[in-house]
């Protein structure tokens, strides 16, 4: 089998090249896999990072580009004056099959403009969605992964009844893929359980989803089930999934602050604390799901991750890990599958 | 000044009549407050528990009402059946003056309905809301209130701008006179801070919502910021309203099963909890928000407290004192006024 190659927008992440180029050095050393791993940005800058980082430069290669987009730039603009940036070059390689996948942890409006400037949509994809991984109670699949798949959560704010439909197709495959959960468990986010609950657009999805082969369509899941992890994916319109997504990013930052002020306290409080790791840890890695790698952009005939852009080095090389993946499943094959099944039994 | 009434449905909880009778016979022993209560229900029932609890006669008083609705009836198909009801009959106390206020622990649907067919719209309102208070990290108002409004959480599934402007003036009175914020901080909950952000409805209301005085509006606000408390009010539509409530009673519902996992452990785990108590005594303080009464139904010419239907008699007495709060601090005249005022503002 051929080396699996992953495009890497090395810049325009919250803190430079640092953490995004350690990362990729990291991975190259990791001899469970073969990786090769094309940098892309400022030459210079990612060569001087490397220098710092022990790495197999047999697995790494720096492709130059000259610009890239930065974090508070407006992604149009941004993409429009600058052709030849980080992005857009990474994302010409994977177009042009010099690359297998694109990750980024850069501006997220400005990976999924010039994603789809770049990529074709699948067949049957009006819209693409972005997913993220979230915390939960229930594990999911062989591999007790503590984490469920949610899409959309911002790619496409207002979703129709055929969209709905692609995004459980699309996550299923997904989490068929990276999780290895053969027959996935998937839910429509709605006001309440009973099917005729729900914006007409979901309502019509459930009577659709009933029919789709690959999953099992469990019907319509509540607020509740988010954190408990009643299902593996959740599908909701990118409105909803961005409001769900960054409050709990607003829990977890509770829950770590206050078990900062209880570290802070007291050699009293810090017994305490080693003491009782079980349930401060849990609380902890429920909430800490950056470990988990970036949040997949599906829709398009490449794949790409979008990595947070508050990054670190293990973040993006489980970010890495998991595009790979995707590549080696076959994922992208899987979705265009999944969607011309529900082609068929739409027909 | 004239005692307060409140019109208790005593039936209907999920625990039967006991805890809502023992919290309207707790309530009329505190000397603070002259609030009467008249229990509205199936009188033998409810005079057998009061038989049960300590009271002061004098304050409760009881009416008859020969059925009631159930927990899981249809609410049209039940209030049409029963017009007799302890809802509609403590509804039609209200609206005849007989009592000041309305309190339930029932079937939310037939609340709703069982008000919207017995009492009047405000001017101004096309539909109203269901709001209800969630715990967050910072404390609001002279009171440190450690919770926050948001509304709508279920009432309205779909809002127009109208809608949502209706739903910051009344939770902004709400929280005048419930947590005596003079002038409440109220956002708009969206995808992301920026007044273009949002449906066409949000971004129209964010417009409106810059001209109304009375209250603070500090624009859009993120999923972030329901934990964090930014602001006193967030307002919302229903359908996303009422997924992030259920989302943070999953939420709470994971704290308490960690913690309990913990109790359960081992004494060096009790021990450990017990020298930790700030710690997780503050995680279950934010997300044991029962104990501050009931979810308060805006935009009737009456207000009406939706407690919990799982409430404990401490919920039930906190439920009517709130209720009786209202009354006094002439809630349903500040919406009225505050309405009349975006009215003229609008023109």
């Amino acid at each position: 089998m051929a080396r699996t190659r992953v495009a890497l927008d090395a810049m325009g992440a919250d803190q430079g090249v640092g953490p995004v180029v350690q990362g990729a050095a990291e991975l190259s050393l990791d001899d469970r896999h073969e990786t090769e791993v094309l940098l892309v940005g400022n030459a210079q800058a990612i060569d001087r990072t490397l220098r710092e980082h022990r790495h197999r430069r047999d697995r790494l290669q720096v492709v130059d580009a000259p610009s890239f987009v930065g974090m508070d730039e407006k992604p149009k603009l941004a993409l429009d004056e600058k052709p030849a940036c980080s992005l857009l070059t990474a994302a010409r390689l994977v177009r042009d099959g010099e690359a297998d996948v694109l990750v980024s942890a850069g501006n997220t409006g400005a990976v999924i403009l010039g994603a789809s400037r770049t990529f074709a949509r699948l067949p049957g994809v009006r819209r693409v969605a972005l997913a993220a991984v979230h915390p939960t109670v229930q594990a999911h699949g062989p591999k007790n992964d503590p984490f469920a798949l949610m899409l959309d959560v911002g790619a496409t704010l207002h979703c129709g009844t055929d969209d709905l439909v692609a995004f459980a197709v699309m996550g299923a495959a997904y989490s068929r893929v990276i999780s290895d959960i053969r027959c996935p468990r998937v839910g429509l986010l709605s006001n309440g359980s009973e099917p005729h609950k729900g914006t007409p657009a979901i309502v019509e999805a459930h009577g659709r989803l009933r029919n789709i082969r690959g999953f099992e369509f469990v019907g319509n899941v509540e607020g509740l089930d988010i954190p408990r992890g009643t299902v593996d994916v959740i599908v909701c319109e990118g409105f909803v999934g961005n409001i769900v997504l960054k409050m709990l990013e607003g829990v977890s930052e509770v829950a770590k602050e206050l078990a900062k002020i209880a570290y802070g306290r007291s050699l009293r409080y810090k017994l305490a604390l080693g003491m009782l790791s079980g349930g401060i840890k849990q609380i902890k890695n429920l909430t800490d799901w950056k470990q988990y790698g970036g949040a997949p952009i599906v829709g398009f005939d490449h794949l790409v991750i979008k990595a947070h852009g508050r990054s670190n080095a293990r973040a993006i090389r489980n970010a890495l890990k998991v595009a790979a993946k995707t590549v080696e499943g076959r994922l992208v094959d899987q979705v265009r599958e999944g969607l011309a099944q529900d082609e068929r039994s739409a027909r």
